[in-house]
């Protein structure tokens, strides 16, 4: 039995696609489809959803029952504020006025099905609120519509908790909210406790944020929404299967959400662009079952006392010590 | 005559070697020296100095005069919080409770040497405060730290504003203040007015942060205290020779600064480190002056409506025409 | 009248889309279309044309009509073997022999096209030949399959002279011809005159390449094929207009163009996601020929003279003159 | 009993400072000191020097009885062409032919003193050679300069292999050999047999190489001399202990080593900023032994048939299962 307090989830857009071993992507699966895909991976227990990719107020109902039967909880509601022609020149940030109304909008709904669905949990990912070129924006107006459209979804429900999914770049060359502090500090503007980060273990590698700093900082202040994970070369948001590069970065990132009392979901962001989904997920899931059981066979009090003197040489031994 | 209203410094540390051109660095000169070397480049008022490098309360008097003789004012006194061995293991951030208080005292005693030499501002910059290894430091305690530690700078002189020269890496590999929005968080955690950031042109380029949005950033929070320019290739700190690289990153640095109200020290940090200091100077300011040209014949109403309308193709042919 | 022996081309996947101002993707152009868009960018003389997503042995004859009607001449033909179902374990380095062959022949008829269309030049662009994970290949095999394919491509015919596109990344995590070098290894390897490698701005930065210097390289080794210009961030391959960030960097790698004899096209390859391509490129050749008047103001004997001495500081005072 | 051929050595450079535990540089150790520090490391077998900071033909006899009374073979004798004043300008590649008959007959007397020494390997690492500014050299000139000065050393003793340790950059901002395939290219060009690359595990990182990747390039080419290990974070040459990071990719970096060959020595190159050397290295050869074991209990048919597939599922789980 763990005694870890953690679940783990996954994004249901990893398994939008059904691609066989060694096979190209045949056909998008369905939503029910997708939820019976992501039920045949052990250890997964919940999903995040994105409104209305997956999930409308009108066919809420029908999903539910899906996900009912296949055993999956709601981690959180997503709302769908990029890639559509819609959001071509931002979603919160977009010059036109109807369109910053219909980012809001979207967030709004997001958060009503959350509560049909049993989430009180928002990822918020402006992957178009940002800018391509040096010049092209505003920076004053881009952080105040961020705060004004922010403010106005958090206060609809104070219930569910708002996490900024921060990154640095893609698809904007920059996206206006890509660190950690950015988050917190936006929360800490707005005045409101269910504004904070949704940290994702690749898009911190990108701003040269050591993961697990980065969680204790959102912790700090209150702020850790959630978290994702995967893997990268610290390039791009690769989205590679966990534990593929960065095995003690992983470990030292999961240890520090138990450390900071983060008892909630690690939702799976990993992108099998040519691999079977399930079996990707798979071995991600995997790969934190290792590493929990690492965390089991740490020496605790020596490693604190390492950190407590910044001991190098000492926390390199208690760690290779797990090795083995 | 110059409608800008900033004026330019330095940091009295590029005069630290008297490199002849195409010498070596043949001997280190006093201080006075230094003083007088930065009297000889054109368009400098002022200096940035470190205490207590280059100036201390004992010698302060004496320092005071070689500024006076000069006709350089005093920008900013920051505290030497780096590289000497007693922070070996952290400044403000030590394990040892000892070392902390001395770096705090350290920073007490550049605003008591500012206050003689006519200056409020200071530099911070805790680049041995961070981590090397991931699993050396406990990040909350970090935290904690650095909070307890900037406190008790800024209360001692509420007329002296504190700005965090933040900074990804080096000489640690990771520094804790590493943004901009993590200087402006300490701020508004302390709940303290004159704590901010020190905004390094080369250190937001290295945090994959946009010179200028970082320059707002801080702005929209009231927390940008003072700047530093150079240039570098985005990997590591080369403290270049302003304009050598980024033109129209500089350029939208520069009238950020202008649209957010900063009338205040623009301060050469560069590392001279095979071209005679005094030359590499004046080629600085000369490209500063240029780009203060360039700024002058843009077409700001055109610029403002392509902003408006987030049009880059706009935005690029504007920027052109004044290069011609 | 310029003094200048280049002539600028563009890549026609750059007009696939008929992007409005300010509108999203509404359509894809047919490939007539797109050889229209192109032809109303002045100071355009050419096109790099994809087989077969632009043209096939079947259609050569009707495609070559349509760029007579335009007035633009083909700059290479390339093969498409990348992103198809197909090249989805790699191309040239597919594990699938069949899939091999494919590649091979498929870059054979790119050759025949080229023929019809009075182009001997191919753009390869191995995109799909590397690796995401690390163990995942036999770099041994990877390597040979490499040279067995560009051999026998390379052999069908001396007179088309094909240069790899270099790329450290994307879509592949890591691709095996990653940079300048490795290209113009392969060549010698090889040991034929006809290979070498096709030098894109942007991913010479991406390699942390000096574009000058990897251009210089390739001549020296009398294997620089081509070459494309944009501009990027130096994180991902943004495909921006050129000039928009880096333009020393574009001036030195012009200048060294010239130096090094490349009296050739100069090919466009910019991704106007959310910009009229036609635009775009009339901002980019813009760009292009105020660099090449600026390049004409430099005192050349005194640039000569500094980098005779390595002299940083009197390059600067050269360049910064031009500017003015 | 080890079933691996190679033997771990350390740079000697290494061990240059007496840092305590927690303590700050007290003093630089002699010759003398270093050579016995390194003995205290167990698994230690040999060093490499650096002529003439560590040796030069006037001590050369007694260096040779510290080292036998140490029991450390010597691995190479590496020719100090950096940082020192008089390669201010560049070493190979200085405009002062005076300096670079200086540069080439430095590496020549550490030929000798390797003979003496029992090595007849040497690590060349151009570290000064290279620009910091664009347009501030002749790459053309740079490349000839480096091609005449290796091909003398190499030619000087045919016994000798010669590794270029190429890197991207520092202390300059641009090195010229900066990866692994120029280092081949420059062997190719010469056609000398005896001179390659010197692999820098970390330097491979910088350049956005896979180690193992530059690994088997290198040895395609029969251009393998060396090999350094360290870690670091893909930003700087950080020289952290071996494993602290990239525990995946020096995995697969020994195992490729292995796989292609290479039975000779892997030398530590860690710089121990805060930490103590002996200890660090101790740690670091720890960390080698442990990743020797793991190379042990991997399912090398069923790694081979996965990578025959290019199947990154079965690559994750073999891998996994060695964690346990």
């Amino acid at each position: 039995m763990s005694n870890h307090n953690q679940n783990f989830s996954a994004g249901l857009w990893i398994f939008a696609q059904s691609v066989e071993k060694f096979g190209s992507y045949t056909r998008t699966l369905s939503v029910r489809e997708q939820i019976q895909a992501a039920a045949q991976v052990p250890g997964l227990k919940g999903l995040e959803l994105i409104a209305p990719t997956h999930v409308s107020l009108e066919n809420v109902q029908e999903v539910k029952g899906w996900l009912d039967d296949a055993g999956l909880q709601t981690v959180a509601v997503n709302p769908l504020v990029w890639t559509a022609a819609i959001w071509h020149r931002g979603a919160l940030t977009s010059p036109d006025p109807k369109v910053r109304r219909e980012a809001v909008d979207t967030a709004k709904r997001a958060i009503d099905i959350g509560h049909v669905l049993g989430s009180t949990k928002m990822d918020l990912w402006p992957g178009e609120d940002g800018f391509d070129y040096q010049f092209q924006a505003d920076y004053s107006k881009l952080w105040q519509w961020t705060a004004e459209g922010v403010r106005e979804i958090a206060e609809y429900d104070p219930e569910t908790r708002v996490g900024i999914e921060y990154k640095t770049h893609e698809p904007r060359m920059y996206q206006l909210v890509s660190n950690a502090a950015k988050a917190a500090l936006l929360g800490a503007e707005l005045g409101l406790p269910n504004v904070g980060g949704y940290l994702d273990f690749g898009h911190a590698l990108l701003t040269r944020e050591n993961p697990a700093e980065a969680a204790a900082l959102l912790a700090r202040h209150n702020r850790l929404v959630g978290v994702h994970v995967n893997d990268n070369y610290g390039i791009g948001d690769d989205d590679l299967m966990v534990g593929s590069i960065h095995i003690w970065t992983m470990l030292e990132f999961l240890m520090t959400l138990e450390q900071v009392g983060y008892n909630d979901w690690i939702t799976l962001d990993i992108v099998p662009r040519k691999e079977n989904a399930v079996e990707a997920c798979k071995r991600s899931i995997e790969a934190l079952q290792i590493l929990q059981r690492m965390m089991d066979r740490i020496d605790r009090p020596a490693l604190a006392q390492a950190q407590s003197e910044m001991d190098a040489v000492a926390v390199r031994r208690i760690l290779q010590q797990v090795l083995g």
